[in-house]
Protein backbone atom coordinates (compact mmCIF):
# COMPACT_ATOMS: atom_id res chain seq x y z
CA UNK A 1 0.00 0.00 0.00
CA UNK A 2 0.84 3.42 -0.96
CA UNK A 3 1.60 5.72 2.01
CA UNK A 4 0.18 9.09 1.73
CA UNK A 5 3.87 11.26 1.79
CA UNK A 6 4.71 8.90 -1.85
CA UNK A 7 1.54 9.99 -2.89
CA UNK A 8 2.02 13.17 -1.85
CA UNK A 9 5.64 13.36 -3.85
CA UNK A 10 3.99 11.56 -6.43
CA UNK A 11 1.66 14.27 -7.58
CA UNK A 12 4.08 16.98 -6.76
CA UNK A 13 6.60 15.55 -9.35
CA UNK A 14 3.29 15.00 -11.61
CA UNK A 15 1.91 18.51 -11.27
CA UNK A 16 5.50 20.36 -11.37
CA UNK A 17 4.17 22.77 -8.16
CA UNK A 18 2.96 22.57 -4.58
CA UNK A 19 0.07 24.33 -4.98
CA UNK A 20 -3.51 23.42 -2.70
CA UNK A 21 -6.19 24.90 -3.44
CA UNK A 22 -7.87 25.62 0.02
CA UNK A 23 -12.50 25.20 -0.80
CA UNK A 24 -14.08 27.09 1.81
CA UNK A 25 -17.41 28.20 0.97
CA UNK A 26 -17.84 31.53 2.75
CA UNK A 27 -21.48 31.87 1.85
CA UNK A 28 -21.13 35.88 1.86
CA UNK A 29 -18.27 35.48 -1.32
CA UNK A 30 -20.04 33.45 -3.10
CA UNK A 31 -20.64 34.20 -6.64
CA UNK A 32 -23.94 35.65 -7.86
CA UNK A 33 -25.45 32.30 -9.48
CA UNK A 34 -25.05 30.38 -6.10
CA UNK A 35 -26.83 33.12 -3.92
CA UNK A 36 -29.34 30.75 -2.57
CA UNK A 37 -26.98 29.11 -0.43
CA UNK A 38 -26.80 32.57 1.44
CA UNK A 39 -30.57 32.87 1.47
CA UNK A 40 -31.42 32.05 5.10
CA UNK A 41 -35.37 31.42 3.32
CA UNK A 42 -34.57 28.78 1.03
CA UNK A 43 -34.51 25.21 1.59
CA UNK A 44 -31.17 23.72 3.73
CA UNK A 45 -30.57 21.37 1.43
CA UNK A 46 -30.83 23.65 -1.80
CA UNK A 47 -28.29 26.12 -0.04
CA UNK A 48 -25.84 22.91 0.55
CA UNK A 49 -26.44 21.97 -3.00
CA UNK A 50 -25.49 25.35 -4.50
CA UNK A 51 -22.06 25.16 -2.68
CA UNK A 52 -21.45 21.72 -3.76
CA UNK A 53 -21.96 22.38 -7.28
CA UNK A 54 -19.71 25.60 -6.63
CA UNK A 55 -16.76 24.35 -5.45
CA UNK A 56 -17.07 20.97 -7.52
CA UNK A 57 -16.67 23.35 -10.40
CA UNK A 58 -13.79 24.94 -8.61
CA UNK A 59 -12.54 20.81 -8.23
CA UNK A 60 -12.49 20.96 -11.53
CA UNK A 61 -10.28 23.99 -12.26
CA UNK A 62 -7.92 22.93 -10.05
CA UNK A 63 -8.08 18.96 -11.83
CA UNK A 64 -4.94 18.33 -13.34
CA UNK A 65 -3.22 20.93 -12.10
CA UNK A 66 -2.11 20.88 -8.61
CA UNK A 67 -1.63 18.28 -6.18
CA UNK A 68 -4.10 18.65 -3.93
CA UNK A 69 -7.36 20.22 -2.03
CA UNK A 70 -8.57 21.24 0.80
CA UNK A 71 -11.75 21.40 1.89
CA UNK A 72 -12.53 23.16 4.97
CA UNK A 73 -15.87 21.91 6.79
CA UNK A 74 -16.92 24.25 9.55
CA UNK A 75 -18.19 26.13 6.24
CA UNK A 76 -20.42 22.71 5.31
CA UNK A 77 -21.32 21.87 9.12
CA UNK A 78 -22.88 25.79 8.93
CA UNK A 79 -25.35 23.77 7.18
CA UNK A 80 -25.82 21.11 9.51
CA UNK A 81 -26.32 17.38 7.62
CA UNK A 82 -27.16 18.72 4.73
CA UNK A 83 -23.65 20.43 4.22
CA UNK A 84 -21.77 17.52 4.99
CA UNK A 85 -23.78 15.43 2.59
CA UNK A 86 -22.06 18.05 0.37
CA UNK A 87 -18.71 17.53 1.79
CA UNK A 88 -19.05 13.74 0.97
CA UNK A 89 -20.08 15.05 -2.76
CA UNK A 90 -16.84 17.22 -2.65
CA UNK A 91 -14.68 15.23 -1.08
CA UNK A 92 -16.04 12.02 -4.03
CA UNK A 93 -15.84 14.43 -6.47
CA UNK A 94 -11.97 15.69 -5.72
CA UNK A 95 -10.90 12.13 -5.26
CA UNK A 96 -12.55 11.01 -8.43
CA UNK A 97 -10.77 13.42 -10.41
CA UNK A 98 -7.28 12.69 -9.15
CA UNK A 99 -6.87 15.18 -6.72
CA UNK A 100 -5.18 14.41 -3.34
CA UNK A 101 -7.96 15.74 -0.29
CA UNK A 102 -6.71 17.20 3.09
CA UNK A 103 -9.94 17.38 4.87
CA UNK A 104 -9.21 20.59 6.72
CA UNK A 105 -11.37 19.37 10.35
CA UNK A 106 -8.55 20.18 13.09
CA UNK A 107 -9.75 17.54 15.26
CA UNK A 108 -8.45 16.46 18.59
CA UNK A 109 -9.88 14.60 21.78
CA UNK A 110 -9.38 11.77 23.78
CA UNK A 111 -8.30 8.12 23.06
CA UNK A 112 -11.69 6.64 21.54
CA UNK A 113 -12.96 9.62 20.82
CA UNK A 114 -10.04 10.20 18.50
CA UNK A 115 -10.20 7.27 16.91
CA UNK A 116 -13.76 7.85 16.08
CA UNK A 117 -12.79 10.99 14.05
CA UNK A 118 -10.10 8.80 12.28
CA UNK A 119 -12.40 6.62 11.33
CA UNK A 120 -14.96 9.19 10.29
CA UNK A 121 -12.31 11.02 8.08
CA UNK A 122 -9.78 8.62 7.06
CA UNK A 123 -11.40 5.31 6.77
CA UNK A 124 -15.16 5.66 5.64
CA UNK A 125 -16.06 6.40 2.35
CA UNK A 126 -15.98 9.09 0.71
CA UNK A 127 -12.41 9.17 2.55
CA UNK A 128 -9.76 12.03 2.93
CA UNK A 129 -6.01 11.39 2.18
CA UNK A 130 -5.48 13.37 5.21
CA UNK A 131 -6.63 15.29 7.68
CA UNK A 132 -5.26 18.68 9.91
CA UNK A 133 -5.58 18.02 14.11
CA UNK A 134 -4.94 19.92 16.82
CA UNK A 135 -2.41 18.23 19.76
CA UNK A 136 -3.29 19.94 22.56
CA UNK A 137 -4.45 16.92 24.27
CA UNK A 138 -1.47 15.51 23.86
CA UNK A 139 0.45 12.20 22.57
CA UNK A 140 -2.31 9.67 23.47
CA UNK A 141 -4.81 11.73 21.46
CA UNK A 142 -2.78 11.86 18.05
CA UNK A 143 -1.77 7.87 18.77
CA UNK A 144 -5.01 6.93 17.36
CA UNK A 145 -4.97 9.13 14.42
CA UNK A 146 -1.07 7.74 13.63
CA UNK A 147 -2.63 4.13 13.99
CA UNK A 148 -5.11 4.66 11.47
CA UNK A 149 -2.57 6.25 8.96
CA UNK A 150 -1.12 3.46 9.06
CA UNK A 151 -3.49 0.93 8.39
CA UNK A 152 -5.32 2.87 5.82
CA UNK A 153 -2.17 4.81 4.13
CA UNK A 154 -3.34 8.03 5.30
CA UNK A 155 -1.92 11.09 6.58
CA UNK A 156 -2.21 13.86 9.41
CA UNK A 157 -1.27 17.85 9.20
CA UNK A 158 -1.11 18.26 13.10
CA UNK A 159 -1.06 22.14 14.23
CA UNK A 160 2.70 23.39 14.80
CA UNK A 161 1.77 27.45 14.06
CA UNK A 162 -1.09 28.58 12.54
CA UNK A 163 -1.24 31.36 10.48
CA UNK A 164 -3.56 33.50 12.82
CA UNK A 165 -2.38 37.26 13.85
CA UNK A 166 -1.99 36.35 17.74
CA UNK A 167 -1.00 32.86 17.40
CA UNK A 168 1.86 33.77 20.05
CA UNK A 169 -0.31 33.71 23.00
CA UNK A 170 -0.31 30.06 23.67
CA UNK A 171 2.26 28.73 20.66
CA UNK A 172 5.27 30.53 22.08
CA UNK A 173 4.66 30.15 25.55
CA UNK A 174 7.73 28.65 27.47
CA UNK A 175 11.07 27.36 26.74
CA UNK A 176 11.24 26.16 23.92
CA UNK A 177 8.35 27.90 22.51
CA UNK A 178 5.37 25.41 22.90
CA UNK A 179 5.49 24.79 18.72
CA UNK A 180 9.17 23.96 18.88
CA UNK A 181 7.71 20.93 21.53
CA UNK A 182 5.13 20.05 18.98
CA UNK A 183 7.63 20.38 16.28
CA UNK A 184 9.68 17.86 17.81
CA UNK A 185 7.29 15.64 19.08
CA UNK A 186 5.69 15.79 15.75
CA UNK A 187 9.21 14.72 13.84
CA UNK A 188 9.35 11.82 16.32
CA UNK A 189 5.56 10.74 15.86
CA UNK A 190 6.71 10.57 11.80
CA UNK A 191 9.64 8.38 11.98
CA UNK A 192 7.16 5.54 12.10
CA UNK A 193 5.30 6.67 9.34
CA UNK A 194 7.70 7.27 6.69
CA UNK A 195 7.34 6.69 3.38
CA UNK A 196 9.56 5.36 0.32
CA UNK A 197 10.25 8.80 -0.72
CA UNK A 198 12.28 9.62 2.32
CA UNK A 199 9.46 11.79 3.37
CA UNK A 200 6.77 10.97 6.49
CA UNK A 201 3.19 10.78 6.07
CA UNK A 202 2.93 12.91 10.21
CA UNK A 203 3.30 16.66 8.56
CA UNK A 204 2.27 19.76 9.95
CA UNK A 205 0.92 23.15 9.82
CA UNK A 206 2.96 25.89 9.38
CA UNK A 207 2.10 29.36 8.34
CA UNK A 208 3.42 31.91 5.55
CA UNK A 209 2.71 34.52 8.37
CA UNK A 210 5.76 34.09 10.21
CA UNK A 211 8.84 32.92 7.65
CA UNK A 212 11.70 33.44 9.97
CA UNK A 213 9.96 30.62 12.06
CA UNK A 214 8.86 28.84 9.10
CA UNK A 215 12.92 28.71 8.12
CA UNK A 216 13.95 27.52 11.51
CA UNK A 217 10.62 24.55 11.78
CA UNK A 218 11.94 23.30 8.41
CA UNK A 219 15.19 22.60 10.22
CA UNK A 220 13.77 21.34 13.04
CA UNK A 221 11.78 18.63 11.11
CA UNK A 222 13.29 17.37 8.25
CA UNK A 223 11.21 14.64 7.26
CA UNK A 224 7.92 16.30 7.55
CA UNK A 225 5.65 17.59 4.74
CA UNK A 226 4.54 21.09 5.60
CA UNK A 227 1.13 22.46 4.70
CA UNK A 228 1.64 26.26 4.90
CA UNK A 229 -1.29 28.48 5.14
CA UNK A 230 -0.63 32.37 4.92
CA UNK A 231 -0.28 32.57 1.20
CA UNK A 232 -2.01 35.43 -0.83
CA UNK A 233 -5.22 36.60 0.99
CA UNK A 234 -3.67 36.29 4.63
CA UNK A 235 -0.80 38.21 3.58
CA UNK A 236 2.19 35.62 2.98
CA UNK A 237 4.44 36.06 -0.49
CA UNK A 238 6.18 33.38 -2.31
CA UNK A 239 9.39 34.64 -0.94
CA UNK A 240 7.96 34.09 2.57
CA UNK A 241 6.99 30.48 1.40
CA UNK A 242 9.68 29.51 0.20
CA UNK A 243 12.07 28.52 3.05
CA UNK A 244 9.50 25.45 4.06
CA UNK A 245 10.38 23.71 0.77
CA UNK A 246 13.09 20.96 1.34
CA UNK A 247 15.84 21.00 -1.50
CA UNK A 248 14.20 20.10 -5.07
CA UNK A 249 10.76 22.15 -4.02
CA UNK A 250 9.92 18.69 -2.20
CA UNK A 251 8.25 18.52 1.51
CA UNK A 252 5.25 21.11 1.14
CA UNK A 253 2.18 22.36 -0.43
CA UNK A 254 0.87 26.03 -0.42
CA UNK A 255 -2.59 26.65 0.49
CA UNK A 256 -4.79 29.50 -0.80
CA UNK A 257 -8.64 29.46 -0.63
CA UNK A 258 -9.85 32.80 -1.01
CA UNK A 259 -7.26 34.14 -3.15
CA UNK A 260 -8.66 31.61 -6.19
CA UNK A 261 -11.87 30.75 -5.25
CA UNK A 262 -13.19 34.21 -5.40
CA UNK A 263 -10.42 35.57 -7.53
CA UNK A 264 -13.14 37.41 -9.40
CA UNK A 265 -13.44 39.92 -6.82
CA UNK A 266 -9.89 40.97 -7.71
CA UNK A 267 -9.23 44.02 -10.12
CA UNK A 268 -7.12 42.16 -12.35
CA UNK A 269 -10.13 39.53 -12.90
CA UNK A 270 -13.02 41.95 -12.98
CA UNK A 271 -13.84 41.48 -16.55
CA UNK A 272 -13.89 37.57 -16.02
CA UNK A 273 -16.23 34.76 -15.48
CA UNK A 274 -15.98 33.91 -11.48
CA UNK A 275 -14.56 30.01 -13.22
CA UNK A 276 -11.75 32.09 -15.42
CA UNK A 277 -10.51 34.00 -12.78
CA UNK A 278 -10.13 31.29 -10.37
CA UNK A 279 -8.38 29.33 -13.16
CA UNK A 280 -5.98 32.52 -13.99
CA UNK A 281 -4.82 33.36 -10.43
CA UNK A 282 -4.70 29.37 -10.27
CA UNK A 283 -1.98 30.10 -12.87
CA UNK A 284 -0.24 32.78 -11.66
CA UNK A 285 -0.16 30.53 -8.07
CA UNK A 286 1.51 28.01 -9.74
CA UNK A 287 3.94 30.02 -11.69
CA UNK A 288 4.63 31.92 -8.33
CA UNK A 289 4.80 28.73 -5.91
CA UNK A 290 6.83 26.68 -8.93
CA UNK A 291 9.97 28.56 -8.21
CA UNK A 292 9.93 30.18 -4.77
CA UNK A 293 12.16 27.69 -3.45
CA UNK A 294 14.77 28.25 -4.96
CA UNK B 1 -32.14 37.10 27.04
CA UNK B 2 -30.72 34.92 29.20
CA UNK B 3 -27.41 34.02 29.47
CA UNK B 4 -25.64 30.57 29.40
CA UNK B 5 -24.39 30.82 32.66
CA UNK B 6 -27.78 31.28 34.62
CA UNK B 7 -29.52 29.37 32.63
CA UNK B 8 -27.05 26.66 33.66
CA UNK B 9 -27.44 27.59 37.46
CA UNK B 10 -31.12 27.80 37.36
CA UNK B 11 -30.97 24.45 35.83
CA UNK B 12 -28.83 22.78 38.63
CA UNK B 13 -30.79 24.42 41.42
CA UNK B 14 -33.95 23.48 40.19
CA UNK B 15 -32.32 19.22 39.54
CA UNK B 16 -30.12 19.50 42.54
CA UNK B 17 -27.57 18.10 41.26
CA UNK B 18 -24.77 19.17 39.06
CA UNK B 19 -24.59 15.82 36.62
CA UNK B 20 -23.80 15.74 32.76
CA UNK B 21 -24.99 13.12 30.80
CA UNK B 22 -22.31 12.24 28.20
CA UNK B 23 -23.84 10.76 24.90
CA UNK B 24 -21.39 8.95 23.03
CA UNK B 25 -22.64 6.67 21.32
CA UNK B 26 -19.67 4.49 21.08
CA UNK B 27 -20.89 1.56 18.25
CA UNK B 28 -19.30 -1.49 19.67
CA UNK B 29 -21.27 -0.89 23.12
CA UNK B 30 -24.44 -0.11 22.36
CA UNK B 31 -27.57 -2.85 23.22
CA UNK B 32 -28.17 -5.54 20.91
CA UNK B 33 -31.35 -4.00 19.98
CA UNK B 34 -29.33 -1.82 18.32
CA UNK B 35 -26.70 -3.89 16.93
CA UNK B 36 -27.28 -2.36 13.22
CA UNK B 37 -25.71 0.63 14.18
CA UNK B 38 -22.26 -1.47 13.99
CA UNK B 39 -22.73 -3.39 11.22
CA UNK B 40 -20.97 -1.83 8.18
CA UNK B 41 -22.99 -3.74 5.53
CA UNK B 42 -26.33 -2.43 6.70
CA UNK B 43 -27.73 1.20 5.51
CA UNK B 44 -25.97 3.93 6.98
CA UNK B 45 -29.32 5.63 7.49
CA UNK B 46 -30.00 2.99 9.37
CA UNK B 47 -27.05 2.72 11.40
CA UNK B 48 -27.49 6.38 12.33
CA UNK B 49 -30.84 5.49 12.80
CA UNK B 50 -30.50 3.21 15.60
CA UNK B 51 -27.93 5.42 17.29
CA UNK B 52 -30.52 8.11 17.31
CA UNK B 53 -32.93 5.88 18.87
CA UNK B 54 -30.78 5.04 21.61
CA UNK B 55 -29.36 8.20 22.76
CA UNK B 56 -33.46 9.92 22.40
CA UNK B 57 -34.23 7.16 24.95
CA UNK B 58 -31.07 8.06 27.21
CA UNK B 59 -32.25 11.86 27.18
CA UNK B 60 -35.63 10.32 27.99
CA UNK B 61 -34.02 8.48 31.23
CA UNK B 62 -32.06 11.68 32.22
CA UNK B 63 -34.95 14.71 31.00
CA UNK B 64 -36.23 16.53 34.44
CA UNK B 65 -33.27 14.94 36.88
CA UNK B 66 -30.30 16.32 35.22
CA UNK B 67 -29.44 20.25 34.50
CA UNK B 68 -27.76 18.57 30.66
CA UNK B 69 -26.96 16.13 28.00
CA UNK B 70 -23.56 16.30 26.33
CA UNK B 71 -23.27 14.60 22.79
CA UNK B 72 -20.44 13.99 21.53
CA UNK B 73 -20.09 14.89 17.75
CA UNK B 74 -17.25 12.01 16.83
CA UNK B 75 -19.44 9.55 17.21
CA UNK B 76 -22.22 10.82 14.87
CA UNK B 77 -19.52 12.09 12.25
CA UNK B 78 -18.36 8.59 11.76
CA UNK B 79 -21.56 7.81 10.10
CA UNK B 80 -21.32 10.85 7.99
CA UNK B 81 -24.11 13.44 6.99
CA UNK B 82 -26.56 10.21 8.34
CA UNK B 83 -25.21 10.27 11.28
CA UNK B 84 -24.91 14.49 11.49
CA UNK B 85 -28.98 13.74 11.09
CA UNK B 86 -28.95 12.31 13.90
CA UNK B 87 -27.49 14.64 16.14
CA UNK B 88 -29.57 16.99 15.22
CA UNK B 89 -32.15 14.84 16.46
CA UNK B 90 -31.04 13.91 19.50
CA UNK B 91 -30.03 17.92 20.25
CA UNK B 92 -33.82 18.81 18.90
CA UNK B 93 -34.96 16.05 21.08
CA UNK B 94 -32.95 16.81 24.48
CA UNK B 95 -33.78 20.58 24.16
CA UNK B 96 -37.68 20.06 23.75
CA UNK B 97 -37.12 18.02 27.33
CA UNK B 98 -35.94 21.16 28.77
CA UNK B 99 -32.42 19.85 28.94
CA UNK B 100 -29.38 21.91 28.54
CA UNK B 101 -27.11 20.74 25.49
CA UNK B 102 -23.58 20.62 25.52
CA UNK B 103 -22.29 20.29 22.02
CA UNK B 104 -18.56 18.41 22.71
CA UNK B 105 -17.19 19.31 19.54
CA UNK B 106 -13.80 20.60 20.73
CA UNK B 107 -13.82 23.32 17.81
CA UNK B 108 -11.18 25.54 17.25
CA UNK B 109 -9.54 27.56 13.67
CA UNK B 110 -8.75 31.05 12.76
CA UNK B 111 -11.07 34.17 12.48
CA UNK B 112 -13.57 33.56 9.81
CA UNK B 113 -13.30 29.60 10.18
CA UNK B 114 -14.15 30.33 13.81
CA UNK B 115 -16.91 31.88 12.94
CA UNK B 116 -18.74 29.51 11.05
CA UNK B 117 -18.30 27.01 13.87
CA UNK B 118 -19.53 29.40 16.37
CA UNK B 119 -22.68 29.58 13.70
CA UNK B 120 -23.21 26.00 13.13
CA UNK B 121 -23.47 25.02 16.34
CA UNK B 122 -24.72 27.84 18.72
CA UNK B 123 -27.24 29.73 16.48
CA UNK B 124 -28.33 27.16 13.57
CA UNK B 125 -31.46 25.23 14.72
CA UNK B 126 -31.48 22.97 16.49
CA UNK B 127 -28.80 24.81 18.54
CA UNK B 128 -26.49 23.73 21.20
CA UNK B 129 -26.65 25.90 24.48
CA UNK B 130 -22.84 25.51 24.92
CA UNK B 131 -19.79 24.11 22.65
CA UNK B 132 -16.18 22.94 24.10
CA UNK B 133 -13.87 24.40 21.81
CA UNK B 134 -9.74 24.21 21.59
CA UNK B 135 -7.64 27.14 22.49
CA UNK B 136 -4.19 26.30 20.67
CA UNK B 137 -4.84 29.33 18.01
CA UNK B 138 -5.13 31.56 20.62
CA UNK B 139 -7.45 34.47 21.39
CA UNK B 140 -7.95 35.75 18.17
CA UNK B 141 -9.46 32.28 17.29
CA UNK B 142 -11.40 32.58 20.51
CA UNK B 143 -12.94 35.75 20.02
CA UNK B 144 -16.11 34.53 17.20
CA UNK B 145 -17.51 32.39 19.77
CA UNK B 146 -17.40 34.78 22.87
CA UNK B 147 -18.97 36.97 20.13
CA UNK B 148 -21.58 34.56 19.18
CA UNK B 149 -22.29 33.37 22.68
CA UNK B 150 -22.94 37.46 23.54
CA UNK B 151 -25.37 37.61 20.75
CA UNK B 152 -27.70 34.51 21.31
CA UNK B 153 -26.63 33.87 25.20
CA UNK B 154 -24.35 30.80 24.37
CA UNK B 155 -21.58 29.55 26.24
CA UNK B 156 -18.62 27.74 25.48
CA UNK B 157 -16.17 25.60 27.89
CA UNK B 158 -12.33 25.77 26.66
CA UNK B 159 -10.17 22.88 26.73
CA UNK B 160 -7.57 24.11 29.75
CA UNK B 161 -7.14 20.51 31.53
CA UNK B 162 -7.82 17.57 29.90
CA UNK B 163 -8.89 14.07 31.69
CA UNK B 164 -6.40 11.69 29.18
CA UNK B 165 -3.49 10.25 30.90
CA UNK B 166 -0.74 11.91 28.78
CA UNK B 167 -2.32 15.32 28.89
CA UNK B 168 0.80 16.93 30.77
CA UNK B 169 2.64 16.60 27.03
CA UNK B 170 1.87 20.19 25.86
CA UNK B 171 -0.79 21.39 28.79
CA UNK B 172 2.20 21.60 31.50
CA UNK B 173 4.94 23.12 29.42
CA UNK B 174 6.45 26.22 30.80
CA UNK B 175 6.23 28.36 33.56
CA UNK B 176 3.37 28.82 34.51
CA UNK B 177 2.42 25.56 32.89
CA UNK B 178 0.05 26.43 29.94
CA UNK B 179 -2.73 25.12 31.20
CA UNK B 180 -2.34 27.80 33.83
CA UNK B 181 -1.64 30.23 31.27
CA UNK B 182 -5.09 29.10 28.96
CA UNK B 183 -6.87 29.46 32.69
CA UNK B 184 -6.03 33.03 33.07
CA UNK B 185 -7.25 33.92 29.79
CA UNK B 186 -10.29 31.53 30.07
CA UNK B 187 -10.67 33.87 33.08
CA UNK B 188 -10.05 37.15 31.40
CA UNK B 189 -12.31 36.46 28.71
CA UNK B 190 -15.37 35.28 31.31
CA UNK B 191 -15.21 38.81 32.43
CA UNK B 192 -17.02 39.81 29.20
CA UNK B 193 -20.01 37.47 29.74
CA UNK B 194 -21.03 37.44 33.05
CA UNK B 195 -24.80 36.45 34.30
CA UNK B 196 -26.87 37.76 36.62
CA UNK B 197 -25.76 34.50 38.87
CA UNK B 198 -22.38 35.93 39.10
CA UNK B 199 -21.02 33.18 36.83
CA UNK B 200 -19.36 33.42 33.57
CA UNK B 201 -20.78 31.85 30.09
CA UNK B 202 -16.89 31.26 29.21
CA UNK B 203 -16.19 28.14 30.78
CA UNK B 204 -13.12 25.42 31.36
CA UNK B 205 -12.87 21.85 31.13
CA UNK B 206 -10.84 20.45 33.70
CA UNK B 207 -10.53 16.78 34.68
CA UNK B 208 -11.26 14.70 37.92
CA UNK B 209 -8.20 12.66 36.74
CA UNK B 210 -6.08 15.14 37.98
CA UNK B 211 -7.85 16.57 41.41
CA UNK B 212 -4.71 18.45 42.95
CA UNK B 213 -5.22 20.74 39.59
CA UNK B 214 -8.89 20.89 39.79
CA UNK B 215 -8.37 22.59 43.59
CA UNK B 216 -5.81 24.99 42.36
CA UNK B 217 -7.74 25.59 38.85
CA UNK B 218 -11.04 26.33 40.64
CA UNK B 219 -8.96 29.16 42.55
CA UNK B 220 -7.60 30.70 39.83
CA UNK B 221 -10.94 30.59 37.57
CA UNK B 222 -12.74 32.15 40.48
CA UNK B 223 -16.16 32.63 38.06
CA UNK B 224 -15.82 30.36 35.85
CA UNK B 225 -18.33 26.91 34.93
CA UNK B 226 -16.41 24.24 34.96
CA UNK B 227 -16.87 20.92 32.50
CA UNK B 228 -15.80 18.32 34.76
CA UNK B 229 -14.82 14.88 32.96
CA UNK B 230 -13.32 11.46 34.09
CA UNK B 231 -15.57 10.70 36.65
CA UNK B 232 -16.75 7.06 36.70
CA UNK B 233 -15.06 5.41 33.83
CA UNK B 234 -11.93 7.39 33.48
CA UNK B 235 -11.09 7.02 37.08
CA UNK B 236 -12.30 9.57 38.95
CA UNK B 237 -14.35 9.46 42.58
CA UNK B 238 -16.92 12.18 43.65
CA UNK B 239 -14.56 13.49 46.44
CA UNK B 240 -11.86 13.82 43.33
CA UNK B 241 -14.58 15.98 41.62
CA UNK B 242 -15.86 17.96 44.39
CA UNK B 243 -13.03 20.52 44.96
CA UNK B 244 -13.74 21.98 41.26
CA UNK B 245 -17.09 23.47 42.50
CA UNK B 246 -17.99 26.82 44.38
CA UNK B 247 -19.53 26.85 47.56
CA UNK B 248 -23.23 26.02 47.99
CA UNK B 249 -22.32 23.20 45.02
CA UNK B 250 -22.27 25.61 42.36
CA UNK B 251 -20.08 26.33 39.45
CA UNK B 252 -19.55 22.67 37.81
CA UNK B 253 -20.93 20.09 35.76
CA UNK B 254 -19.28 16.59 36.40
CA UNK B 255 -19.40 14.06 33.13
CA UNK B 256 -20.16 10.67 32.92
CA UNK B 257 -20.83 8.83 29.35
CA UNK B 258 -20.10 5.26 29.63
CA UNK B 259 -20.69 4.74 32.97
CA UNK B 260 -24.40 5.77 32.43
CA UNK B 261 -25.17 5.03 28.91
CA UNK B 262 -23.39 1.28 28.89
CA UNK B 263 -23.86 0.82 33.10
CA UNK B 264 -25.93 -2.29 31.47
CA UNK B 265 -22.23 -3.87 31.45
CA UNK B 266 -21.50 -3.73 35.07
CA UNK B 267 -22.31 -6.28 37.06
CA UNK B 268 -24.04 -4.35 39.95
CA UNK B 269 -26.75 -3.77 36.95
CA UNK B 270 -26.59 -7.40 34.74
CA UNK B 271 -30.28 -8.53 35.29
CA UNK B 272 -31.47 -5.22 34.40
CA UNK B 273 -32.99 -4.20 30.83
CA UNK B 274 -30.32 -1.33 29.65
CA UNK B 275 -32.18 1.30 29.99
CA UNK B 276 -33.33 0.32 33.71
CA UNK B 277 -29.76 0.03 34.38
CA UNK B 278 -28.99 3.52 33.06
CA UNK B 279 -31.70 5.23 34.97
CA UNK B 280 -29.92 3.60 38.45
CA UNK B 281 -26.83 4.66 37.37
CA UNK B 282 -27.87 8.15 37.01
CA UNK B 283 -29.66 7.83 40.50
CA UNK B 284 -26.28 6.10 42.19
CA UNK B 285 -24.62 9.20 40.44
CA UNK B 286 -27.22 11.84 41.30
CA UNK B 287 -26.89 10.87 45.19
CA UNK B 288 -22.55 10.83 45.01
CA UNK B 289 -22.41 14.26 43.26
CA UNK B 290 -25.27 16.04 45.24
CA UNK B 291 -23.21 15.99 48.33
CA UNK B 292 -19.42 15.89 46.95
CA UNK B 293 -18.72 19.51 47.20
CA UNK B 294 -19.46 19.70 50.74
Amino acid sequence: MNTYADRLEAAIARCGNACLVGLDPHLDALPEEFAIARDPKAPRAARAQAIGDFLCAIVDVAAGRVPAVKPQSAFFEVLGADGVAQWERVVGHASAAGLLVIGDVKRGDIDSTAKAYAQAFLEEAPRCDAITINPYLGADSVQPFLDTCAKVGGGVYVLVRTSNKHSALFQDHGTPLLHEKVADEVARWGTGLLGACGLSSVGAVVGATHPAELARLRQRMPTTPFLIPGYGAQGGSAKDVGVGFLPGGRGALVNSSRGILYAYKQPAYRDLHWKDAASQALARMQTEIAGCWR
